[in-house]
């Protein structure tokens, strides 16, 4: 061990990936895409496959006291079935990795799995393989998604061109919001056991949080309509952060309008219940698993029927810089707040 | 949550995988090998892809009292790669998600991601995605490994036939010796913090627990020399495991003789000096990374020049029973004593 010490915080999450990844070099011909997008490429004599992972933390990425093990297992699945998704792929197989302390029963690991097995069916991939395992405290829960993708037909986060649309799908901000509610919830219970929940009429934003889908229609429409997004990823951190991304690796601003902003009319409900701004709740609030994607305004045409696509701006060189110009016509830099739960 | 609570270790983790997995059905025609072997096998228009994925925990899997970051990081690669090789495949990627607490710093992390990156250069595979999050205590660490393997030449558990030689590579025991030392010492240093570690003169059994290496060079062989195993495994829970996986999946029984078992004098010199039986040390014994594969008796004069094969038995019919041989000639049941981290 070295005598200097750095603190993660002073980098966050992707500083740090940037700083322990920056100096390897792919050694495979079959490496197509490797760290820094959605998921990575492998070439197969021709076909592609296309890979990606995420881990799920207890008492980080998610609470147990208000997440049953079922929609756990179910969410596991999907975020990362969208980031196979998010590269314009199919997935076609999972494998799961699992480790719990003994406060777990079996009946719990049935519930979990229930949840697993429902996301695969519903998605039609395959579990293949995983671990379980013991651990000294919380679940931690490891997910691997494989999925195929058409030769070249994968969509990268560093491809945007200035003058392309920004796109967004469904509804963003929700997510935020119904862990809000939770997390409300959780204090307020726990200060006062006998006050039971109050979730009624919360059913979207909770469901939002709780039990995600990920965008397996929007890449069967691009198929059928053969459109061809320019750059692409699933919001998991926000609009703003994700914006950023696409911009910074594509070396191009943006301009963004607030009035676009696709917010459900109950999560824009729950937020003035909250006392939130829903702009900032769809910006800097994560989860949703949407996808956002750039298209070639040739394209537009293309996706005017679809109403599950919102454009939200569109790329700009990258001197005009990350802006969002606000329903009252003011112009903002776009910061990122995304999750960095190294910080605090 | 149901009502009644079954604790985990009633099933055990082999149990508990059979018991969440049992129900699971193959949706995707490219799915050939799912779960219960090394790894899964994808067939991509013709061309087969393997897949792993294991987790180590800090406090179950390792000590950091006694594991350097940079060994962890390589022996997290080479256990993952170890089940890629007893596909009789060979690894070409690598996806690694992690979560720690705050009490790691950078240089910390960069230290676990040299050992990382000197596994994956020495076996020529490439890192090409993960995570990294926080979390609440500990260190996880979860890998995946791809790899190829030649249309159908993928070699499972299950294939093994009666009259099948069952041979090994390498020397086994060692790893657990060399945990063995390391838990001594660190017993020693937690009772009496000046007395230094007395490590002198066992860098072997040492070496084999903290940098073990995976048998890439035995795979190879095979290749050069037109073998093919009828069953194959890797062997981290001990020979005894190992066997008894190979029996039960390929439906057969199995004859070890204790003489030949390949145990390194060092090893063999710390068991006694431990107060240890060096056959029990080889049978239950884990992490020795070595592989344990079966073999057609017509085979056999292929391998007889590789020094880093040994023959410790052959197998029998399934009503013959799971015996081993000792060297004074008496026949004794083969029990597991595998790896149960969630008993006790």
């Amino acid at each position: 061990m070295e005598n200097t010490r750095t603190e993660i915080s002073t980098l966050g999450e992707f500083g740090l990936i940037d700083h322990l990844t920056k100096n390897f070099e792919i050694q495979n011909a079959s490496t197509i895409v490797g760290i820094g997008d959605d998921a990575a490429v492998i070439d197969h004599y021709g076909k592609q496959t296309v890979i990606t992972t995420d881990m799920l933390v207890e008492g980080i990425h998610f609470d147990l006291m208000y997440t049953p093990l079922k929609h756990l297992g179910y969410k596991s699945i999907i975020v990362n079935l969208s980031d196979i998704y998010a590269m314009n792929a199919t997935p076609t197989q999972v494998t799961l990795s699992i480790a719990f302390s003994n406060r777990f029963s079996v009946e719990a690991m049935d519930e979990f799995y229930e949840g697993v097995y429902a996301a695969c069916e519903k998605y039609g991939v395959d579990l293949i393989g995983g671990d379980t395992s013991a651990s000294q405290k919380g679940f931690i829960i490891s997910v691997t998604a494989i999925g195929e993708v058409t030769p070249d037909q994968f969509v990268k986060r560093n491809t945007a061109q200035p003058g392309d649309l920004i796109c967004v799908t469904g509804y963003v901000g929700g997510a935020f919001l119904g862990l809000t509610l939770l997390e409300r919830e959780k204090k307020i219970f726990l200060e006062n056991p006998q006050i039971q929940p109050d979730l009624e009429g919360e059913d979207y934003i909770v469901g939002r949080i709780l039990k995600p889908e990920a965008r397996r229609d929007i890449i069967q429409f691009f198929e059928q309509n053969n459109i061809m997004p320019t750059a692409m990823m699933d919001v998991s951190d926000g609009i703003s952060s994700e914006a950023l991304h696409l911009c910074t690796q594509s070396n191009t601003g943006c301009k963004l309008y607030e009035e676009k902003l696709p917010i459900h009319e109950l999560a824009r409900a729950a937020a003035y219940k909250f006392g939130l701004d829903p702009t900032v709740c769809a910006l800097n609030g994560g989860e949703d698993y949407e996808l956002i994607f750039t298209l070639k305004q040739s394209d537009y045409d293309k996706i005017t029927l679809n109403e599950e696509i919102s454009v939200i701006g569109y790329m700009t060189p990258p001197e005009e810089g990350k802006k969002i110009i606000t329903k009252g016509g003011n112009t903002f830099d776009i910061t990122a707040q995304g999750w960095n739960a190294f910080k605090g």
